[in-house]
């Protein structure tokens, strides 16, 4: 017999509603292109709509387009909020997203369909551009909502073509009345695929996300002095790619001391004039340090700077950093992971504590809101491709883990 | 009174004409554009060929476009040639290649005056293509003519628009009758300036050039494996960046161990997908090794080989090069030079010992015929940009050694 502590999503239907979803800006290549506020990402909220309305949602929109479909609960008490972004990257996948937004909208046509009304009211949100390849910054709406970042800053964004934010946001023919944050929220889920190999590697069926690494991301410029690499000798030369060269095997090193949580990555190069006979006199850089422990990241911090110095002494090169990106590392909340951790035990799965490399629209309501995220494996921890794939069975077992904790969440908070 | 052994080239001619000449295709900030086989080469081989034949010279042209102006001797004998290039590249100076072939016009405009028949004939010659920037390969013309590339090829060489090089040669409406090659020479002069800082910060006049440089350039291709920064631990990354990062830094010790001659660069570097949150899955670069001694180069080779397979084992990276371009090191002819130091000596000059780190076409012509290089100082080193500047005393001085050091060697040769 069914009740409310057996429910289980209907697998197929959310399988079968993350395809559809798949075809509104599908590629040849079997991804999506649904960048946020286009004439796709239009037609995904609509879609979405349907669907929140036909299982009995009313839906709303905040002032920046997150859309909030609410299903009422017994008691008029803060809801609880379950959410993520139906907007991908130009080349992106199918789940990275959608899962949440759809799982949490599958959770709802269950608990609909089995009769039951939860004691406080169940919202999904799809917050506005979350991915941030259109408009920066990413995680827009999330941000705005939890008061990380002024909503007139974000309406004025624009886009390579220099298309402004606000126009676009108006093409999207949306009522956009709801209250831009400020108001109670029980608690906030988020189901989300790993992003990583590391659930899939170890045989794991789900992920308890205890928390977000922190980042801190730098754009560093090296300068010497631009000479012809076959008139000028060896020790008077001040190469700038000699110097990044050193300043990148430094950061692998600092990277390496703080592994295996720690991780420190030079992702960007370029050399000018970047000529095979030249000696190059410039070199710009990234790098990016990362670490779920904020101590742990202020000491990265401090000797990436100690490593810039000894570059610029060592090859008697100018040398200067800028940090253009950081976020603290984000605990989640304990009481919220033990009941996600017993849930999934419940089920049978196997599930493992997990720290979220990639930024999530989580990180912002976890300032405001008691906040938990959850897991699934994705296919080769291939993310931001088209070909990112998952299982149908890991899409159902993370969305009953949803479904499930929402209810005892919306029951006993 | 001026003899042929006390004749001294006229400093503000050849100044005059060094600018007049710098004006066709001359650019706003000072430098020149006149690319090979351009509207402006030749409107620039058309001024050459009128100066010539107003200095008594007779012009042939080669069937790759080389002009040989002949000052013809006392004796039917094998020629003293003096050359080098008027063609610059796109954002070149006024002197690079320009001087070498109008202090020769000047010489012979001096000897003519002087009323001197010199014993063998004295030609000046102005090699096309020696830039190689609109085709390659560079120093073609003084290459084919001395018997290195086949006419064909270069003939058929295409620059970046397609465009094909025997047509363009057809535009410059050339009777290109003269050998091509095949000839014997007696002795061949290059004037040029150093490219390169040494004399000038030593304080020098003038540059007994005693050989060049030998090089091997190769391209290199790392890789590893592409995957997200913030989710991939440190231990299982295959960072292609991290492994150029050692192999720069490891043919920066190669150079430095084959220092003063010898030198290492790597001037060139692209990472992909070069994204700031992505770990590099693969690394293009060049590597540029010089040594003026033949056994060093390939010690300098096999020591980059070990270098390549030391970072293909450390960074579990695949990874190869390919040899893209090699010159053996060149000997400049030692009764030349001996000429050129007395002659530098006698007119008070000092001077010094230096190796081209740059290629010319001297290098070719040594193949061939006893061959000498002279090297005037050029400012801060700068060349192949259009703030390339010497002084007009450096190109007196040089001018003043190149003719009496011909005028020698067309008596006793």
């Amino acid at each position: 017999m069914t009740t409310t502590h057996n429910l289980r999503i209907n697998g197929e239907r959310l399988w079968g509603s993350l395809i559809e979803m798949a075809r509104v800006g599908g590629t040849p290549r079997g991804g999506c292109n649904r960048q946020t506020l286009t004439p796709e990402d239009r037609q995904g909220r609509l879609l979405f709509k349907r669907w929140c309305e036909e299982a009995g949602m009313s839906v709303r929109v905040d002032r920046l387009g997150s859309m909030f479909a609410r299903f009422e609960g017994r008691e008029n008490l803060a809801p609880i909020v379950i959410g993520s972004h139906l907007d991908t990257q130009p080349t992106g996948g199918k789940f990275d997203g959608v899962l949440g937004v759809l799982a949490g909208l599958e959770a709802v046509r269950c608990l609909r369909e089995s009769g039951y009304t939860p004691r406080r009211p169940i919202e999904i949100v799809n917050w506005t551009n979350e991915e941030g390849c259109r408009f920066t910054p990413v995680m827009m709406g999330s941000s705005v909502f939890a008061g990380v970042f002024p909503l007139e800053l974000a309406l004025t964004a624009r886009d390579a073509q220099g298309a402004i934010l606000a126009d676009e946001l108006a093409k999207m023919e949306l009522t956009c009345d709801a209250p831009m944050g400020g108001r109670e929220i029980a608690a906030y889920l988020e189901l989300h695929i790993e992003q990583g190999p590391i659930l899939e590697d170890g045989g794991y069926d789900i992920g308890f996300v205890s928390g977000g690494q922190g980042h801190k991301w730098y754009d560093v410029e090296l300068s010497g002095y631009e000479q012809r690499a076959g008139t000028t000798p060896m020790p008077v030369r001040r190469d700038a790619l000699v110097g990044a060269a050193y300043l990148i095997s430094e950061i692998r090193r600092i990277g390496l001391d703080f592994a295996p949580l720690g991780v420190a990555t030079v992702g960007f190069i370029q050399a000018r004039p970047n000529s095979r006979n030249v000696i190059p006199g410039e070199v710009l850089m990234s790098v990016d340090l990362r670490h779920p422990d904020g101590d742990c990241l202020a000491a990265m911090h401090e000797a990436f700077v100690a490593a810039l110095e000894a570059t610029r002494d060592r090859f008697q090169l100018d040398g200067k950093q800028n940090c253009v990106s950081e976020h603290a590392p984000v605990s989640f909340d304990a009481r919220l992971l033990d009941v996600v951790r017993r849930i999934s035990g419940d089920l049978g799965l196997r599930g493992r504590d997990i720290i979220s490399g990639a930024g999530h629209d989580a990180f912002h309501l976890a300032r405001i809101s008691p906040t938990a995220m959850i897991f699934t494996p994705c296919r080769g921890g291939v993310s931001h491709n088209e070909s990112e794939d998952i299982t149908r069975e890991w899409a159902t077992n993370g969305a009953t883990v949803l479904l499930r904790t929402a209810l005892e969440l919306a029951e006993t908070l």
